[in-house]
């Protein structure tokens, strides 16, 4: 075998000019979208209020495999594209496995994470159509910041739903965001129908992606010429995300490396989607087997304690119904610091998938994962967010079984970005006032009762 | 001309395998450093009681062309090398400039800098004499966590003196700093005597580098088995530096590119001296004569204001004397937010260039510094630092002349890092409440004043 240099780049000439769809491959597809007032499935010109018609054609799109990435966006791309395949020879060291560790990094770019592959093609695609205004929310504030450079570059005024709770957390998200001419509006607001309706029920809520996603959308249909852009769970946000796996494939290829785990931290799904898709078809042709982890806070854990139901994708229940693993749009998570992984729910394609088999899930402690971000820190002078360092984890513990086992296997993990607006965690983290917390069955219950009645998929 | 990519990365194999040391080429060498007891040039053995011995080495070393790098640190390099050369084509389009705008940026790493270049090969020197300890002083935080990442790497203490304008503007940066076991303390401190004296004399001062390296060096001298390590000034720092000018030399070639013009920010001078190295070569060598533009902040112009003298590189007035240009060391910086442009000297071999006329330099104030930002950010989606901010506003006022001349140049400039700790500065700008400040001549004079009795250098 090739020696492995540290870090692979694909050239220019190398870089995906298509994304790929995973759906085109799926022999059973997920579930329709339902219009929530007649429970029929909705139709691509149903969306036209909430996208433009691009992306609403790309979310119910399940036929085209390949779809061409835009010349613009492939330019933005190389701003930032390819990102590296790296091998962590260090950590691998430090842990004394034989286990042969890559991460795709994705932090490179000012937003300090991968949600910027798919922020550029939402903006894009909406100001080819002429559109006047975006919304959007922000968990972690890594989807407000990407979609604030993307509107940024292409002209777009932009109003981003911060949930409150990192919105306090994360006052140095918000400046950034500012810096690229965001708007930012810490949710549950009362600029909205749905978010008064929040703030009267729990005046002192610290909000959730579910609640801000309400905001956002209100705001768009009720504005002329604005639409709403998501940054996860979406079809089309796994489409553009697949520029992730992709690259990492190719480059993979390059130094003849194919992965035998594959593991991605999962909130809406995004990141995980992006990454594994291009390994998840092999696997759905047949052409490979390789294991798929998703990786979960044990706070928010949708996949490994959800039910796989219809559902709303928003805590204000006016978005259409998708069957999805979800803890219910009422459930309220913890003020967990990787607010990028504190959604109810799960895309329903990776939903579909993990609960045909073909992945799958673990949850983790934020304890446990804070101590893998150090260590992965020291090692391999990446800080990571608290989102990514689940990954991480899920990689360590990976790469210890091999240890014990004494198997070489090849990992692959997404790190998905930076934490250098994580650090009110780090701190809490390192002064051992990081409290680990785990709902109960109760309190899951009390998620699950409030489910729309969709009674086949109950 | 080849089509150039965005982004150009050596391969492992292109890396640089050695350092190289200007003045190895320098007709004239800098004036040597004195003891200020006796006057006396300083010898190598002078300095083995703040420096480890093979820094100490190479900080004398005027002889030797190419120093290998140890094969730790290049191993230590590949985690995060080579930086990308960036051509900014968004950027030239924005400007409309005929110019080809070049960037080498070196904020991809967890210290957000080009500092990690020399303090993982100090932190190794020191590991490898058997020392059981470092202290060092921090600005803006980049050269502390740059330390911390690789003491922690190979496992040495670390204590670091953070001027406190920086403490306070930047709570973030010190836990970083804490999380990879860095110890912090807020500059000018009562653990020193030079710290109590500065206190003494002004107990609300926000410190300033000289004085934290005061402190730095006094707690180096008299704790065993520990030694001080300096981010910037000195000739050590600009040899290992070197690396940024190797590779983006030879990144330029392989696009069959020369530049015209080469501007880098210029605080103690170790980018810009990084830089440059292999540029001045060819000029010292008669080889090719490109222009090289020192670029530094209003608030704090040791080149273009300051005086060509012997000076103590500390404000506690401990260090040797070196010949540079300075402000003189009891001159204390306005909190200008580019904290780690706040130094009163200048490196001496910097110094030394541009007083024989090899180099140019520009002082530029704070708000069109960050206008340069902003515009920088949105285009080029990286949120520079405020130092390199410096030379982009630089670069773009090249940029601006070639359009009005029609000249199509190659600018080169240095990206030094990225900002994501700087964001109280950027929500200043962003606000309007930067406030520019330019000393005035009575003030530079009572540095002057003060300068160290050295006749025949004043």
């Amino acid at each position: 075998m090739k020696k492995v240099p540290h870090r692979i780049y694909l050239s220019e000439e190398q870089m995906p000019k298509q994304w790929y769809n995973l759906r085109a491959d799926m022999k059973e597809q997920p579930d329709p979208m339902l219009n929530p007032a007649t429970m029929k499935p909705i139709e691509e010109a149903d969306l036209y209020p909430i996208f433009c018609r691009e992306l609403a054609h790309q979310e119910m799109d399940a036929q085209t495999r390949y779809v061409d990435i835009p010349e613009e966006v492939q330019e933005f791309y190389k701003m930032y594209r390819p990102s590296p395949l790296i091998r962590a020879y260090n950590l691998e060291r430090a842990l004394g496995t034989p286990a042969r560790i890559y991460y795709k990094f994705e932090g490179n770019n000012t937003s300090g994470s991968h949600k910027l592959n798919s922020a550029v093609a939402q903006a894009y695609y909406a100001k080819q159509e002429g559109l006047e205004g975006l919304t959007t929310e922000t968990g972690a504030g890594q989807w407000g910041t990407a979609l604030a450079e993307a509107c940024s570059f292409f002209h777009l005024p932009l109003t981003v739903y911060m949930v409150k709770v990192s919105y306090e957390q994360k006052p140095f998200r918000k400046a950034v965001i500012e810096t690229f001419d965001g708007k930012v509006i810490p949710s549950p607001s009362n600029t909205t129908e749905a978010g008064r309706r929040i703030l009267a029920e729990n005046p002192n809520t610290g909000g959730s992606l579910g609640c801000a996603i309400s905001e956002a959308v209100e705001k768009a249909v009720t504005t002329p010429g604005h639409r709403y852009v998501l940054g996860s769970v979406l079809n089309q946000v796994l489409l553009h995300q697949s520029i992730i796996g992709l690259e990492s494939k190719a480059a993979m290829e390059l130094v003849d490396e194919y992965p035998d785990v594959i593991i991605g931290c999962a909130g809406g799904g995004s990141n995980l989607g992006g990454l594994i898709a291009p390994f998840m078809q092999d696997k759905l042709l047949g052409k490979a087997n390789p294991r798929i982890v998703a990786v979960e806070p044990a706070s928010c854990p949708s996949l490994t304690r959800g039910r796989y139901a219809y559902d709303f994708c928003d805590t204000g229940r006016i978005t259409p119904l998708a069957r999805m693993y979800t803890l219910g749009c009422g459930f309220m998570p913890s003020a967990n610091h990787a607010g990028g992984l504190r959604y109810h729910g799960m895309s329903p394609i990776l939903s579909k998938l993990y609960h045909d088999g073909y992945m799958e899930a673990v949850s983790v402690e934020q304890s446990k994962v804070f101590e893998a971000a150090v260590q992965f820190a020291k090692e391999e002078t990446i800080l990571p967010a608290p989102e990514s360092a689940h990954a991480i984890r899920a990689a360590i513990d990976e790469a210890l079984k091999c240890k014990e086992s004494g198997e070489a296997k090849t990992i692959l993990f997404g790190l998905t970005g930076t934490g250098y607006f994580d650090m009110t965690a780090y701190n809490a983290y390192l002064s051992g006032q990081m409290i680990d917390y785990i709902p109960s069955d109760e309190e899951l219950q009390k998620g699950f009762d409030q489910l729309p009645n969709v009674p086949e998929a109950r």
